[in-house]
């Protein structure tokens, strides 16, 4: 039967979220991208929270891999607590939240603008007030999500972050791949993984792993298993896992490794047939597995857009998985929609 | 009973270590800041795995908050495995590693020395490959350690980025508070927590959370707590934890606060006090906890020395608690001292 959730009817319209995204966001991103190549920033920095901040960590992999521009993840509370100084001499905040709305975001901003940083903003409210202050706004336009539990916001996210880059280099390749998105994650939120399924049934513990652009996936993937299921689950990058976190991992700590097909997609596969060996059930979206348990993926033919359709597969399965587990995934007991933090 | 173990020992020689740094580093130390007072870097990027990323984070936030210098925390990956051509103009790499061996950390030094970088070491290992290929190398003067759970020379690299911006700024006052360290050690070692400790004995999942300098050390006790005593521990700031990760916390699922006498406390109190009325058994290290229950400190009589105490008084207690649930905190079952990653 059909789940009836609000997750569930938010998961189903990411495909035409996304194809909604290209339609209308050209321009502000356009704008950005300019900015970017005419600024050469020093680096940028990125105010987040949440989801928000897992997408700010896929876009800190893609500038400091693909554009070679660092980006600093700022604790917003180096702003709204301890009223750094901070020096920001042409630099450029992306600020990233789907409400628009957490004053210790705005407050990072704020601080940002008494330096003439360039200031940015992706949000999905463009009423709010971070959208409002920012120079360049970039609407996520995902539409109304209801569901505690973002999903389609955070897949437009990072998919302006994507569109963002290609735009900066002007890469035909990388723009082909995105403008395919919609057609590939029709197919990836069909994916079932019934095997894991299983195995979490009853699990309260794991880890989720990722590398380079799929450790911001992990974290998304892990922040929903607790938000969702109840289980807790922590994310590591598949090297920062062998520096001490291994040593809980056995039968009963299950390890769900998010491979893309990129350059560390050797490295994570390692890792796993490493972590297997020790009678722990590891399972990857990879066909180099072996010990491991090998999920079913879709290959979309570019590095940088496979993230994007591994996190597309796993939010019908976490949501099918909070069913499962007697839970309701749109209303975590003590979670809202809108958090606001100082 | 004295405990025999060799964690034990390592850190009952904190306070020694410590001394033990001021006398042979100094000189070190001086050239370093002297460096950052003439160059200015646009901002310094750290790379380090484990406890020395946490050692890296304390640096961050020293450096926004004290300095104004932003810090780009950088996943090695992005040289090691993506050769990514970072701008990195007029930038300082700061490397951390007990004992200078991971393929991965030297891999961002080579990358960065091709750029004409400044680069710069703090090991515990002087004729380490790191120590040999950075510009500066900062000894951790900690002495020999051999139980693979790292303290002693944890502690000396925190201590090591004190006096670093002690000494960029010229502060007196951080100095003499810097230099009171080892008596306030002696005392913060003494320290006992019996009731988290009858609270964890037989725990298996936890959250530990800090902010600003005290967010470092709640990554290091999450760790600790893994490497252990095989407790699923994860590390939120009290901000970040409102944002999805508080959904599990319950009466099964305690939260440890690390909290410094600096100006996150009341917010981080008031996060406590809000997570205790959800059943939670809190602990935190603050007079001002009503509802949660508040754990004996060491105030250092200055914000930026508090931290190093509070993880001076966590290391016996995790000792302690490893041997309690029947471990040996010295010999993790699936941990080296050395851990090389790519």
């Amino acid at each position: 039967m059909q789940s009836q959730s609000k997750m569930y009817q938010e998961i189903q319209e990411i495909p035409d979220a996304v194809s909604n995204l290209f339609e209308v966001t050209d321009l502000a991103v356009d704008q950005l991208a300019n900015q970017i190549k005419d600024q050469l920033p020093n680096f940028v920095f990125t105010a987040a929270r949440g989801s928000s901040d897992h997408a700010a960590k896929f876009l800190k992999y893609l500038f400091e891999i693909y554009l070679g521009i660092p980006v600093v993840s700022l604790g917003p509370s180096i702003c709204s607590i301890y009223s750094s100084k901070l020096s920001l001499n042409n630099t450029m905040c992306i600020s990233i939240s789907q409400s628009g709305q957490s004053p210790d975001i705005i407050s990072v901003i704020n601080s940002a603008q008494n330096k003439e940083c360039i200031t940015a903003s992706f949000t999905n409210d463009s009423n709010s007030p971070l959208a409002q202050k920012t120079k360049f706004s970039v609407p996520l336009q995902a539409g109304s999500e209801k569901s505690v539990a973002a999903t389609k916001t955070f897949i437009n996210t990072l998919v302006v972050c994507l569109v963002l880059v290609a735009k900066v280099k002007k890469d035909v390749e990388l723009l082909s791949a995105i403008y395919r998105l919609p057609e590939m994650l029709e197919k990836a939120i069909r994916i079932e993984w019934p095997e894991l399924k299983n195995e979490l049934e009853n699990c309260n513990k794991l880890y989720t792993l990722g590398r380079g652009l799929s450790y911001s996936i992990s974290n998304e993937a892990s922040l929903k298993l607790i938000e969702t299921c109840g289980i807790h689950a922590s994310s590591y990058s598949s090297a920062e896992v062998l520096h001490g976190p291994v040593e809980i991992v056995d039968e009963y700590h299950p390890v769900i490794a998010l491979i893309s097909r990129d350059a560390a997609e050797q490295s994570i596969v390692n890792v796993c047939e490493n972590i297997a060996e020790r009678k722990a059930k590891v399972f990857g979206t990879s066909s180099y597995l072996n010990k491991s348990i090998s999920l079913e993926f879709v290959d979309t033919g570019h590095p940088f857009t496979d993230p994007i359709a591994l996190i597309a597969s796993f939010y019908p399965f976490v949501e099918n998985l909070s069913l499962v587990r007697g839970k309701n995934p749109d209303q975590p007991s003590l979670l809202k929609k809108v958090t606001k933090t100082i």
